[in-house]
């Protein structure tokens, strides 16, 4: 169970009802959020996401409308009396705003925060379930996307015809584990009679913001959904690179060459009231593109 | 004209579509915002407030739930294009706070920002039409109420009376300053007899987040409308004295000692849904009383 829900798919100004970046990865295990623009908290709140449930932050880099609602969030985790810890990834600096902050405000966490510099590519988070790494993009400054990637996945046992051939259920985990059963008269079960393999592995990949960068589609080499700004339309390639941003086309020809199952699109500039246009083009280049909308949640 | 639009008035948690403190008071020559919790640029784009006319900012206390929109509001001021300069008035620290995330950011900000530091108890900003001075209140982290008065308003010319006994237009705006005429004929025209008295300058008290303290009604003495906080109800009196806050009963005993014309409630706890009881109750004490609501706008 891999996926994304969007509580924010506009670029650096609130306009036409979007908001700035922030999305809650669901992954098997508990609950991520990627960017947390201002107004994130009274976006989990709209979307009835499970605050409790979000245990790592990551924050792509130091433009407002990617981090401004995280002192909010991680303040009313507060005042909501939470004490699970929590994570928080980021670039450096963000840790000492945070505390400046929090001892502004006299604020004592009750519950433990880490905070992690992000310092390098590569991994920060490795679970049981899903591991969570970054990687550089060319912004105007210091920005990095993540990749989520699940795990292999256990086999799934056909329950029915292991016990019909006497495979007791404690020995199912085994059989997860891909393991042989030999049985109490020492007969031995292969494993791959009684299991079928374990649903692919998904992975999600987060761009952040970006210039548009082929390289980068090495990354998002074979994603099952690839999340790529797309600030502006496609006649408006200069001013995108100029302001370190893509178009809607350049995030498809990004998804095209990494050959990603589905592009979502995002960081819409609020110069354009309506997202259509984006996702027209980008469809033009990449059939399975689609314009990112706030409170649909997107399966990975 | 001195008018109250309420962009917040729930504390500390945004709950039930209601939103941290923000108030834009609106002014005969500009906009004053008044506190600026997160999500207030996009309580302004909501209420078609016209953020450019905002020339004045004024932050009465760190806590985040009055203060967390101000740097996303200032940095869409920056993506914006603003060009005329801007004052915020708030605690000392906030100025270093906003330099480094404008810093961090790589944001050069279009427009002048003038930080003036609240270090006393006093007048903040004295225009043509009106004044704007700090008290400090009661809380748990150093707090300041503001207070707008209105400057005495010019007379009123009886045009026509003036005009038959031959006063010229050109000399109307002598009348509006008290002044009498001497005609030609070496007649003198007393200025009584062609005027009436201006509209009594109008006074708004913005009492913040305090503590109950009947001393601070020596500050509010004959306003037209006070602003108090009413975190609780007041059943919850011992909970509002431990938080340093005040209850609906606690607001209207203060808007009765202060002998002010009208009392607006806000900064409602999040644990209520509904805010009728804070007004009913506050109504019980100080019939003239109003639980605030966002989007409408109060006269003074």
């Amino acid at each position: 169970m891999l996926a994304v829900t969007i509580l924010g798919n506009n670029s650096a100004i609130p306009a036409h009802g979007r908001h700035p970046t922030a999305q809650v990865i669901t992954t098997q295990e508990d609950l991520l959020l990627f960017d947390c623009g201002e107004g994130t908290q009274i976006q989990i709140l709209q979307y009835k996401i499970k605050r409790s449930r979000i245990n790592h932050i990551f924050i792509s880099h130091l433009h407002g409308d990617h981090y401004f609602g995280l002192i909010g969030l991680l303040s009313s985790f507060a005042l909501l009396g939470r004490i699970q810890p929590l994570h928080v990834y980021g670039p450096a600096p963000l840790q000492g705003l945070l505390e400046t902050q929090f001892r502004l405000s006299d604020t004592v966490l009750p519950y433990q925060l880490s905070f992690h510099p992000i310092v390098e590519d590569g991994l920060l988070l490795d679970t049981r379930h899903y591991s969570v790494s970054c990687f550089s993009t060319r912004h105007r400054i210091e920005c990095r996307g993540f990749l989520v990637c699940e795990k292999k996945k256990r086999r799934k046992v056909l329950a029915e015809k292991a016990s019909a051939l006497g495979i007791a259920h404690t020995d199912f985990s085994r059989l997860q584990d891909g393991e042989d059963i030999g049985l109490p008269d020492g007969t031995i079960i292969l494993n791959t009679d009684v299991t079928t393999a374990g649903d692919p592995p998904k992975k999600y990949a987060f761009a952040a913001d970006t210039l548009y960068d082929p390289d980068l589609a090495n990354h998002f080499k074979d994603a099952d959904l690839l999340y790529h700004e797309a600030t502006y339309p496609g006649a408006l390639i200069e001013k995108a690179a100029e302001r370190y941003h893509s178009t809607s086309i350049q995030a498809a020809e990004i998804a095209l060459k990494a050959q990603v199952k589905q592009l979502l699109i995002g960081h819409f500039s609020a110069k354009f009231e309506s997202i259509e246009l984006f996702e027209e083009e980008a469809k033009t280049v990449f059939p399975n593109a689609s314009a990112a909308r706030e409170g649909v949640t997107y399966l990975v």
